[in-house]
């Protein structure tokens, strides 16, 4: 089965497949999200642009983007955080700016799914290096809001 | 008075500025619509992201992005056309892409309001190139679907 048993709030763009879960984690996510390519990596925008769904509590693995990343979230309530800074709770609606080599993870607050497109300037620079998870020690002391 | 009478479906990110409109056309719109920078142009990203809403029969003039430009539907019904090309019909979800340096022009269908995120990579290669309006008869030449 490829969809959650709830849908998150906001669906425009298709959720795409399931790229962790089920406990069987890929090796850059903790619980299950999906991905939806709305434009693959090519050489002429070199600018890909994807559709991430995250169930509560799932979160990508600490990673840098050699062009930075933005994120524009699109549903439900998440949570991003740059190495060093504070955890940024995310709503519909806000921006979120990585800029290039910074250390960050993103993904949804316990109890609510989360939907962001994630743009990924001058891939040309190079792919996402991706690190280490973001621990149930570490996600679980993030205040509760 | 900045709000159109009747929002149109989704508002997911502000609409931000009314652009054009009331008769008082700017050089790049026929008709009235609304623009909310996301991302400003930076020299980090070199990627501008915006929110754009057009009212019914709102569209921009013929132009052209060094860098090319991704469309990604958010709400309602609108047109994209690139030189040379059909007219394309666009509902929620759709993306398109325009290569660098296409002439085209993109808005709402005559009878539905229309909202697209608007993303220019590489505007390091130069701003948009501003060309000739859509006339009314080109307009009103598309095929009703």
């Amino acid at each position: 089965m490829n969809k959650p048993d709830r849908l998150p709030a906001t669906s425009i763009f298709p959720m795409g497949e399931k790229i962790a879960g089920d406990g069987i984690a890929n090796n850059h996510f903790t619980g299950t999200a999906w991905l939806r390519m709305l434009v693959p990596d090519d050489s002429t925008f070199h600018c890909p642009v994807g559709n991430v769904t995250f169930e509560p509590g799932a979160r990508n693995n600490w990673h840098k983007h050699p062009g930075g990343q933005i994120l524009l979230v699109t549903g439900g309530r998440g949570y991003s955080r740059d190495e060093g800074k504070k955890v940024r709770v995310l709503h519909e609606g806000d921006v979120v700016k990585v800029a290039p080599g910074v250390k960050h993870w993103h993904g949804a607050a316990p109890d609510s799914w989360f939907s962001h497109i994630a743009i990924m300037p001058d891939s040309e620079k190079g792919d996402a290096e991706w690190l280490e998870p973001v621990t149930d020690e570490e996600y679980r002391a993030i205040p509760k809001k």
